[in-house]
């Protein structure tokens, strides 16, 4: 039976989403429904879906989803071509500025909110340039690799970085050669990775360090989706890499220049390990009606 | 400051719109509003943006604008990039179905509806698949090229047909040289056209006519865009070069296939010489609004 879908678009750093509200969780969308939603143009258009429902009316089992009862509201993720996703590093924020927005919740300034996902509960807070997401704990993959681009001459060497998913991050010379990178075809990893990676492209700024704050450029070949505008988790894992480049002394905050804005990576111990946090803007651009057969 | 922008998102086989009503005329977005709202990114996201505006209040001058004064209501069309165009083929079906859906006209079968553009007035009527819009005279524009394209090991022959705006029609062995085609890069004409062309690949189908219909297939490099789902008038050019190339006898209806869907093209004899009319579906997506600055 066709449906209206009230539904509001956002986006994070040009990273951009289609919201719905469904507190009670009785609107699951089909797989075939959300693509028809993201198809930039037959549908509204958007990188991925992302519905609003408590915690509380998710059916019981995965583990996953339990662990998020501790938190009030679930952000149920979606990629464009409507397979599930666990976690989006800009998704988050945008979410959390629906959340408010629609006044589902409040998130006073030094407080903190937390948001149910896949990949476990995550904590949001305000900043300067938005609002932050706690990531949790990263860890060097071990999957270094060789990396061939097509408009790179050799091939390059790669650090391995997990941060919930897999990211592989190369060091380029300046920033002609980044501008002049084709990513209109996926980097070859050797060896191989059987899941594949994020691939992250980047440069340091001149000088690297400013005011205590570490600040590179980079751009990224997702997984499926091509070159996009920003990666959040990229962006995390392309400041984490530099880090682990510059060795002792390099900072642990950090602005990551991104084609679609710029994010803020912010790294601090925890009690079990070190936690990576991701910063920026987020953005509700307007509201629509969709009728859904 | 600020003001809320209520909007209908549309389409025709791919090809998508920006819809907005300013029956008065004073609701002008700059080119940079424009830009903003078709960005798919940040934006809606949209080819182009259409404003329905009364013809009655659009300032005196422009001969063109003050022709289009024979209809009651004028599509004031703009290209992504917050250029201004002439007229669009996909375009003015949905925005008929636009003027019809606001309730600001009639058309019931059989009846014609005038609608103005910067290129003059155009009639639309209905059609088996959705709308039909009188493109009006057609002819040979003379500039026949040879072409380039990337995945093509050597130049073919193409004939240049203008239908308002110019194109340039190439005729492919067969699907598969159709499929293997690379359009992320631009065609290269030989001698290069001062003005540029929208460059068509086209393939006959297997038999060329069926029940009268001729039926080929396309795909399309479009001046500025790239490779699109559809070109309203590049079908239209491709349905007109393969009747020139079939010669005596060949159908005066025709069905084009594009990456988005199928058009209709038709040519009929009126006072002035042949014209051409497209036809093809007309979708109203969603409705929304968004707040400009």
């Amino acid at each position: 039976m066709p449906f209206d879908l009230r539904f509001t678009k956002g986006q994070g750093t040009g990273n951009d989403f289609v919201l719905f509200a469904d507190p009670e969780g009785d609107t699951e969308l089909t797989p075939s429904q959300i693509a028809a939603v993201c198809d930039r143009r037959f549908g509204v258009g958007a990188d991925g879906l992302i519905r609003a429902v408590r915690s509380r009316n998710l059916e019981a089992g995965a583990s996953a989803i339990a662990e998020a009862r501790d938190a009030v509201w679930f952000m149920d993720y979606w990629n464009a071509d409507g397979s599930v996703s666990e976690m989006c590093g800009n998704g988050i924020r945008v979410f959390t500025s629906y959340l408010l927005d629609q006044g589902f919740v409040e998130l006073p300034a030094g407080g903190e909110l937390a948001i149910g996902t896949r990949a476990g509960v995550r904590r949001v807070s305000r900043s300067a340039d938005g609002f932050q997401a706690d990531l949790g704990v990263w860890r060097l993959s071990g999957d270094d690799s060789l990396v061939r681009a097509k408009s790179l001459p050799v091939a390059r060497p790669g650090l391995g970085i997990d941060v919930g998913n897999p990211h592989v991050v190369v060091a380029l010379a300046d920033d002609d050669e980044l501008a002049g990178l084709d990513l209109g075809y996926a980097p070859i990893l050797e060896p191989e990775l059987p899941a594949g990676a994020n691939v992250e492209f980047v440069v340091p700024a001149d000088p690297l360090v400013e005011d205590g704050i570490g600040r590179i450029r980079m751009r990224v070949h997702e997984r499926g989706s091509g070159e996009t505008l920003s990666c959040g988790t990229g962006a995390v894992a392309a400041a984490l890499a530099v880090r682990h480049w510059a060795g002792a002394g390099a900072p642990k905050d950090w602005r990551v220049q991104v084609p679609g804005g710029t994010l803020g990576v912010r790294m601090f111990d925890a009690a079990d390990g070190e936690h990576v946090a991701l910063s920026g803007p987020a953005e509700l651009v307007f509201d629509g009606v969709l009728s859904l057969a």
